[in-house]
Parts: structure tokens; sequence; C-alpha cells
């Protein structure tokens, strides 16, 4: 197979399909969603049997246990990509909805009309239960989708597509509306992040690495989301009880997610007081401390940070804990070593509250909160592609609205410009 | 001079400088830029001998007279810029906003902040009055800026530099706020676009030529302009008045900019009734016709078009004219032609004016107004960096939001996620 000619080829599908996307009902879009979730309610046995395949052949080829408890499509895992396809079905269609609209002196009337993006394409690894979750919101908010999944989810992924091409069958929309790449030449990645003509955006979700690599060689917009190194900062002015419940829950609720606390900031001025407490709680909860000099001294049992931990985001039970001098401190250590994802000041005075949201430069900025709450169904989007650490476009958590646009709509009775 | 070791130093500084103009209030970013007015005020002799050397050498050099119109700094030029810098000051001042915050079923408030995008790069040519109208923008909007002018215009903008630095000093704002690049060698723009470290976006203005090159050898994100070939779609159903009036406006109150329409489409059905009319209009403006097959069959004297001519933008008194089959004609034509710019439908029946609105894929669509509207002026935006022909953060006009961006902001009272 040739790739290049096989991709543009599926790109030029996509394009043709977006129009028809593009054009269709909310009614229309919805049917689809539903009858997809249908047709993988039938399909129970084949996806079973094509995952099986996929786990047997990751297996032999030696992939570790947490690789294949990803790609396993357990019934567990069926029945929420269903309840996943219901969930969306049921969301609000962000297309078409007209705001702003206002008379203008020449007359004119000027207002915003939210529009798809087009294609969107997206790349990820081996979770076969993302090819549904993508499709499903990009087609709810009018886009046609490219799926580009790990290679070892190939045949669960194939059975999935066909789930997904009769649920738009069903709904009379173009079976191209949605493609899953048959192959699993590594070339097509390439070619899939270098057709502007063909694809108006590349969603990756994945690892720090396979992002990095996208975003260095695509020539069309990314929607990338790097690390999430999270801060949460004890100011002097803080309620103890809400900070001590705040970090626990920052750092324990998961480890192993991008908004979980990887650094916590203590203001000098109650370090002495506070620390032995928040030290026992992690104690208890398992979570090894690595502390600036002023924490090692305060907790001579803790191990001390390098300057490498202040940039690590660990994803495990371990927090980096520096003291700081007060808000300025605080600050200066976030824009300087936070990933710009999400950060939480913990503090009961209004004006360090107010200066904290003003100047940290993060997707996501709390008082009062903890870091675990950045999340599109937390802050109520409903759904969630992913969480952009990108200042363009989309901040922070991106729902439906991040996969479109707007254009402006003009409205006159003969208006010409004087 | 090392061009990367310079540029990595601009870049650092306007890095440094961004902090510290996100944090600065509305009153003192407008008083840096009242403070620019009078500091141009107050150096006209001095603008005038750096312009006089860039003209000589410009002249020397052999440029047409048409860049050494655009080169030149009249009195009437620097009075707009000075008149330029005092508008942008009385504009509202988009950052820090904070919209849509609700309560969520968790407790917590969740709402966004409109913020800074950081620093920001233009590069444009040898008109020097942008230097002031692009530092200016990007100021008000809270960013950082570094300017990369055409080198025709080196001694121009290095003279209004000056004028920007007193400016900023005198509202108590680090100069590197605004930095106009002193080498006027090309590796510069190299490094520019390639330093996502130092620079969220870069916006190019000038011809199509730098503009691609640019968004092909960029790193960094690029709001970008391409062409304009914008259209007017003649229904069946329009009232012929209001028809004549759109279409001689749209394509001749002004010949060059992007916003002209380069390709009238008419309905079939009224192509013999109205084609004459518009013939003898544009024959008044000296407005030469090319004509698809019907068109020359009407209008005999009418050259034919070629396939070329629908995707031409002939920033000229050249107009492509093309009898289409109804509504489905014109949108199929527009949505292959068009540079997704402008494009206007003149009708009185409610039903195709919505089906043009949804289905043409464009910044703007417009119903019975004239594609000349297309402006952040004529839109209300209070000031326009450029007109954006993507689809990804700003589409259509862009005026400061569009150099802006938005954070989410979470108040909680020590809430946690369980």
């Amino acid at each position: 197979m040739d790739i290049a000619v096989y991709m543009a080829d599926v790109g030029q599908q996509a394009r043709k399909a977006a129009t028809a996307v593009a054009r269709s009902t909310t009614a229309v879009r919805n049917q689809a969603l539903l009858a997809t979730a249908e047709a993988l309610d039938a399909s129970r046995n084949e996806l079973a049997a094509a995952n099986a395949r996929d786990l047997e052949h990751g297996r032999s080829s030696g992939l570790d246990d947490a690789m294949l408890d990803r790609l396993e499509l357990t019934p567990a895992r069926i029945d929420a990509m269903i309840e996943g396809l219901r969930q969306v079905a049921s969301l609000p269609d962000p297309i078409g909805e007209i705001t702003d609209m206002t008379y203008r002196p020449s007359g004119i009337q000027v207002g915003r009309m939210r529009v798809p993006l087009g294609v969107i394409g997206i790349i990820y690894e081996s979770r076969p239960n993302v090819t549904v979750e993508a499709a499903s919101l990009c087609l709810k908010s009018g886009n046609a989708t490219i799926l580009r999944g790990g290679s070892e989810a190939i045949h669960s992924n194939q059975a999935i597509a066909e789930c997904l091409a009769r649920g738009l069958s069903d709904a009379g929309l173009p079976g191209n509306a949605v493609q899953v790449i048959k192959t699993t030449d590594r070339a097509a990645v390439g070619e899939l992040i270098t057709m502007p003509r063909f694809v108006d955006v590349i969603v990756p979700r994945g690892g720090k690495g396979l992002i990095e690599r996208i975003s260095r060689d695509a020539r069309v917009p990314v929607i990338k989301h790097l690390d999430g190194i999270c801060h949460v900062y004890i100011d002097s002015h803080a309620d103890p009880e809400k900070a001590l419940a705040v970090a626990l829950n920052s750092k324990t609720q998961r480890y192993g997610t991008c908004n979980t606390m990887e650094t916590l900031l203590v203001d000098q001025e109650i370090a002495s007081d506070i620390l032995p407490l928040l030290a026992e709680a992690f104690r208890e909860k398992g979570v090894e401390l690595r502390g600036c000099e002023q924490t090692v001294q305060i907790l001579p049992d803790v191990a001390a940070a390098t300057e490498e931990d202040w940039a690590t985001e660990y994803l495990a039970p371990i927090l980096a804990v520096k003291v700081v001098d007060g808000l300025d401190g605080a600050i200066a250590h976030i824009n300087c070593y936070s990933s710009q994802h999400t950060d939480s000041i913990i503090t009961e005075n209004f004006t360090r509250a107010r200066r904290f949201l003003t100047e940290v430069d993060s997707a996501s900025v709390m008082v009062n909160a903890s870091t675990r709450f950045a999340d599109g169904f937390e802050y109520g989007l409903g759904a969630e592609i992913g969480i952009s650490t990108d200042k363009i476009h989309a901040r922070g958590p991106v729902g439906l609205e991040g996969l479109t646009s707007q254009k402006y709509v003009v409205f006159g009775d003969g208006h010409i410009r004087t």
C-alpha cells in the first residue's frame, strides 16, 4: 500500500464528509450516536473476538501488564462506551448558536455563529475505548474525524469502526464522517499531521514523547496537552483544616492524573506549624516527601529535593515540598516550574487570592479547591477531549466548544460601505 | 552579531517583560499609549530625518514608487499614528474580564478569565506605521511584542521604537515590553518564528508569499491571513436594486483590499435580466469582466474566464462572473474556490439566506450586505491586527480579543474531589 496515496484519499473523503456532517441537524447527529451505541451492544461477541486477537498478539510480542490492561475491552468497558455515547447524545448541540448580534452605526447587524472546525485528526495510544469517545465528541460538534489508534489495538479499533459506520449509516450520514486508519504503518501518522488541505486540527492523546514529536512535525494546528506539574500553595492566612484537606486530596485522590499536585509550596510564616501536620498526613497515605533546605530543617526525616524535583511530573506517591517567602515567592516558583496546567492557593485573604488568580499564568487557577477538580466533567463541559496546555484556541479542559470555531454573520438590507 | 544569540536575548527579555505587562493595570497601559503619542508628536523632526534616510536609501536601491509611498512617513501619517494610539487607549480593556461564573454540583464555582497571550511576534513589510499600530494593540491587550519590520524601514522603525520606549518608561513599564529588532539580517525572522519558549504567537502582515513562508517554517502558532477571494451571490429572489448596489460596492469601493469581491455569482433564473444591468454599471466604473460560458452568451462583449480566474485574487478592476444553478450551485462554487474570507448572498428569501449562512464555510458570511464590511472597525472591534483565514483561535477580523486567551478560575471553600 502506498501510504501517501492512501492517506490523501482518507483526507479527501473526510473533507467531503465534513460538509455533510456540518450541514446535518442535531437530531441526525444524535441518532448516529445512539445507533452506534446499539451497534456496540449488538456486537459484543465480535468486539470480544477482535480484542482477543489484539491481546494474544500483544502477549506474544511482550507487552507489559499495564499495556495489556489498557488494551483490554472488558464487558464493563463496552458498557462504559455505550453509556458514553448516550451521554454525548444528550449534551446540548454547540453548533449554530448565534451570539453577540448587535447593530453597528452603519446599520448592519453583526454577530458570531458557532461552527465545526471541519476535519479533526486524533492520534492516540493503546486504549480502544478512545476510538468511540473521540469519534463521538467530534461527531456531536459537527466535525469529521480521522482516528489513528495504537497499532496493538488495530483489530479492536476496526471492530469499533464497523459499529460507528453502522451508526452513521443508520442516521443517513456518510460513513467517511468517521474513519479509522486501516494500516499500522507509522508513516500514516506523518501524513496525517502534514495535510493542511484535508485536516484542520490534530488532537494527540498519549505520553509526552508522542505529543512533543507530533507538535514538532505537524503542519496543522495541534491541540496539545503536555505535562501537569501542578502546585498547591498554602498561604500564611490559610485555614489549616482546608489546607490539609486540599493538599491531601490534590495529591492522593489519584496519583497518575495530570491534575495531581506534584509540588506543595508552604509560606515560611507557618511552615514550622503546618509542615509536621502535613508530613504526618502524607506519611499515613504512603507518600514520599522530598523537601527544600528549610523543609528538611523542620522535617529531618525528609530527603532533600534536587533542582530536578521541581520540574518533575511524578505521577506517583512522591511529593516535592518547598518553603517559600510568601505569595511573591510562591508565584515566582510557580511561574518558573509550573507546566501552566493547574495551580491552587489556600488562603482566607481576599487580596492574596485576587493576586494569585491574576498573576499565576496557568490554564486553571484555583482558590481553596483541590487541583483534582481541573477536569471537563467537573467544570461542567459535559465531556472532555483533552486538557490543553496551549494558550491559543483552547486552554485547560477542552470540551465540545474546543472542537468548534466562530464565524461572523452579517445581516443587511442592501447595505453598502461608504 | 550572532543572530541566534541576539534573538534568544530579545526573546528572554520579552518573556520577562510580558509578566510585568500582564500584571499592569489598565491605567498604566493606557498611560504608556498616551505618552507614546506625545513622544511621537514631540519627535516629528527626528522621525522625518530617519524616514528621509530610509527613503533615500530606498530610491538609490531602486524601490518602486508604490513601495516608496508605503515607506513614507508624511506629517498626515504621523498624525494618524498619534490618533491611533489615542483611540486604542480609549478602548475597553479586555484583560481580567471574568465570565460564565457558575456553581457546579460539587459546590465549586467555575468561570473563565480573559488573559494576555504573553509574547507576540509581528512580522511585516515596509509600512513603518504598522510598528505603532501593532505595538499599541499588543500592549493594550497586556502582551509583550517583538516587531520585525521590513529592512527598508529600519531607521524609521528605530525612531518610532524610541518613542515607544519613552512611552513605556513614562508609565513605569519595562522598555522591553516592545522591542523592535535592530538587525536587518533575515535570519532574525527564522529565529523569531522558532522560539516557542519565548514567543507565544506570530502575526505576519504582508503578502501571501511572506505569510506562506512563515506558516511553513514556524514552530509557534501563526495567526495568518492568506488571500481574500470573496463572492457575492445574487439569488433569483434578490431585490435587483440591492443586488446592483451591493455588487458594485463590493467590487469598486476599493480594489486592493482583501474583502473586495473577486467573483460575482448570478442565479441562472435571473441572469439574462440582471447581467446586462450589472455589466453596464461595471463598465461605467471601468471594471473588466471575465465570464463563464453562460455569461458570455448573455454578454457577448465579455471575455471568457478560465479555470484560473475562479481562483484568483485580482486586487484590481477585474471581476470574474459566473452563472450558477441556484443556491446549491452558488454554495458548491464558493466552498470550492472561496478563500473562506467573506461571502455574501443577496436575497429576500428567508430559507435561502438561512442555508447560505449555515452552509458557506467562510470567516464572514453575509446577507444583503457588501463584502467590504468585513473589517474590524465595521464589526465594532475598535481595532484590527489583521483578518484571520484560519479556523483555530481567531476567525475573521482579529481585534484585541484575538490577542488574548481565557483561563479557568475556580473558587472553593476547602473543596476536595470525592
